[in-house]
C-alpha cells in the first residue's frame, strides 16, 4: 500500500528517488507534493525552430529538453521533482537515437534531482520533444514576475552569453575564422548543453527574492519581463554584465573575432538559451557568490543598460552600449 | 502572499478556481495538491497520426486533446485538478482556428474540473497539442493496473464502440449508405469529442476498485494491460459488453450496415478513443448504475470472450465472436 504523503511531514529535495511514488507503466505518475502545491510547466523542442540535427546530438537534445522546463521551475525558487516527456519523430528515426536522447534527459533529470516520471511517444514528421516539469516550493511562496520594487538589486545565477556565441559559431560553419578549439568547444557546449543553476533557484526564494525569471529570451527581453509585471524600471552596469565569471568575456571576444563580428557584447545581453536565473533582492540581502549583482530597480519602466533604453538584437545596430567598450 | 496548502485541510474536487494558485504568465504555474500528492500524465495529438483538420474541428480537436489526458488522471481514480498545453503549427494557421482550440481544451477542462494551468506555443510544419494533466488522489491510494484478482468482477464506466464506428464513417465519407442523420451525428460526435466518465474514477476508487484503466487502445487490448499487470485473466462475456447502454447496439448496427460490414462487435471490443473506464471491483462490491459489470477475472492470463481467446482486430477475419451473434 502506497502511504500518502502528509505534508509536512516529509523533506523536499531529497532527490528523484524521493519525488516518485508510481513511475512509467500505468496510467498516470504520481508524484510526491510534500507541501500540498505543485509547481508546474511544460516547453517543447522542435526540430527546425528549436535545434538541429546536425548541430546538436540526440543527447545534447535530451538534455536541453529537460534543461528548459527544470530551469523554468527553479525559476519559481521551487525545488525540480519530475519530468514528463513526449517524443515524437518520424518512423526511420534510429532506436538508438531515441535512447541517447533517453539518457541525455535522464542525466539532466538526475543532475535537478528530478525523476523522470512519464510521457509518450509517437510518429511525426519532424522530431518533436515536449515535456513538462514539477517542482515543490518547500513551504515558501512561488517567486513570480511581479513582485520587484524601486531600490532592490538585479542580481543573476548561472552564465550569459556563451550559448548565443556557440551557436552563431555552428551557422557560420567553416566560414568562421580560427578559434582555439578549447574556446569552441566551451561556447557550443553552452548551446548543446545549458547549465541551468538549479539550486539557485530554491536559494533565491529562501533569501526572500522578491522576483524572479529563467533567461531564456535573452537577459534584456526577461528583465523586461520583470519590468513589466512588476511595474518598475531595471537599470543594468554594462561592467557588472560584461564581467567574467557570469559572462565569459575572453572567450566571446575571441569568438567575435573569429565571426568577423564587430562586437560581443550582444550576446550576454540578448542572447537566450543559457538560461541563467535572473532576479531581484533587496538591497540588504548578503547575496552568495552564485549571484552576481547586475544592477538595480527604480521607478519607472522597460529595461536601460548605462542609462540608455535598450532592446534586444539592436546593440550593433542601433550604436548602443555595444559602442562605448570593447 | 500565497498561503501554503496543508495537506488534509483543503477539500478536493472543489473545481478548478480552487486548484490553480498561480496560472499563466509566469516561469510555471502552482496547482493545489492537497494530499501531498500529485497524479501526472501527458500525451500528445499529432495531425496526420490523430487527427485530420478536414474530419475535426479544432474545437473538437481541443476537447480531444484535454480529454485523452484527463481521462488517464480519473483512470487513477483521481480528481483532474490542471491542464498545461503546448500547441506547434505552421505559421499559416489561423488565429481564429488556434483560438477555437483553446475554447474546446477549456470547455473540456471545466467539465473535468480542472483549471488550465499553462503551455507554450511554437512553430512546426504538422499540428501538435502535447498536454499535461495533473490529479489529487484525495487521499486514496492510486489505483493501478496491477491489484485485479481473481474472483474479481470486470466493469465499464461509459461508452464503448462509438468512436470507432464514427471514425470508420468518416474514413468511408461518400461511400457509405444512407445511415440516419442523428445516428451519424452520434457515431462522429463520439469520435470527435469523446466523453470519459470523468466522476467514475474517483467513485471507483472510493469503492475500492483493485485495477482500473482508460480504455482508449480498445477494451481488449486495455483489458490486456490488466491483465499482464496483475497476472490474470479477464473473462467477458459478449451479451454484456454487447448490450444498452454501454454499447450503442442498434446505431453501430446500422452504421456496419450501411458501410456492408459484416458486424458491428469488432467496434466495442477494439475501437479505441471513446475513453470509458475499466475496472476490476471484489464481487461482494454494490457497483452503481454507471459500471457496468462485462465479466470476471479468473486464473491465467490474457483476454477471452465467450471463452475465446480474442486479439484485438481480428474478430471479423479470426471467425471470433463476431461470428456467434448478430
Amino acid at each position: 500500500v502506497l502511504a500518502t504523503g502528509a505534508a509536512g511531514s516529509t523533506q523536499p529535495g531529497q532527490g528523484a528517488a524521493f519525488s516518485l511514488i508510481l513511475g512509467i507503466g500505468d496510467d498516470a505518475a504520481v508524484v510526491r507534493a510534500p507541501d500540498g502545491r505543485v509547481v508546474a510547466t511544460s516547453d517543447m523542442l522542435i526540430e527546425g525552430t528549436h535545434f538541429r540535427r546536425e548541430w546538436s546530438a540526440a543527447r545534447d537534445i535530451g538534455h536541453k529538453a529537460a534543461a528548459r522546463n527544470l530551469a523554468d521551475i527553479a525559476a519559481m525558487g521551487a525545488l525540480p521533482t519530475a519530468l514528463l516527456v513526449c517524443f515524437a519523430g518520424p518512423g526511420e528515426t534510429s532506436v538508438d537515437w531515441v535512447l541517447d536522447l533517453a539518457r541525455g534527459i535522464a542525466e539532466e533529470c538526475a543532475t535537478a534531482g528530478a525523476a523522470v516520471a512519464g510521457g509518450d511517444t509517437s510518429y511525426a514528421q519532424a522530431i518533436m520533444v515536449s515535456a513538462t516539469a514539477l517542482g515543490d516550493l518547500a513551504g515558501r511562496d512561488p517567486v513570480t514576475r511581479s513582485g520587484a520594487r524601486p531600490g532592490d538589486v538585479i542580481a543573476v545565477a548561472g552564465s550569459l552569453g556563451a550559448a548565443a556565441a556557440g551557436l552563431a559559431l555552428l551557422a557560420a560553419g567553416p566560414s568562421a575564422g580560427p578559434l582555439p578549439a578549447d574556446v569552441r568547444a566551451e561556447l557550443i557546449g553552452a548551446h548543446r548543453r545549458p547549465k541551468p543553476p538549479y539550486p539557485a533557484g530554491a536559494q533565491a526564494a529562501a533569501l526572500g527574492a522578491t522576483s524572479m525569471i529563467d533567461v531564456s529570451d535573452g537577459l534584456v527581453a526577461d528583465l523586461g519581463h520583470l519590468a513589466a509585471a512588476s511595474g518598475v524600471r531595471m537599470e543594468v552596469a554594462s561592467r557588472r554584465l560584461a564581467a567574467e565569471p557570469l559572462c565569459p568575456v575572453t572567450s566571446l571576444r575571441a569568438a567575435a573575432e573569429a565571426l568577423g563580428r564587430t562586437g560581443w557584447r550582444d550576446w550576454p545581453a540578448s542572447g537566450g538559451d543559457d538560461h541563467a536565473l535572473a532576479a531581484t533582492f533587496r538591497r540588504a540581502v548578503v547575496l552568495p557568490e552564485r549571484w552576481a549583482v547586475i544592477g538595480e530597480v527604480t521607478d519607472g519602466g522597460g529595461v536601460v543598460i548605462d542609462g540608455s533604453p535598450w532592446t534586444a538584437g539592436t546593440a550593433e545596430a542601433s550604436g548602443g552600449w555595444e559602442h562605448f567598450r570593447s
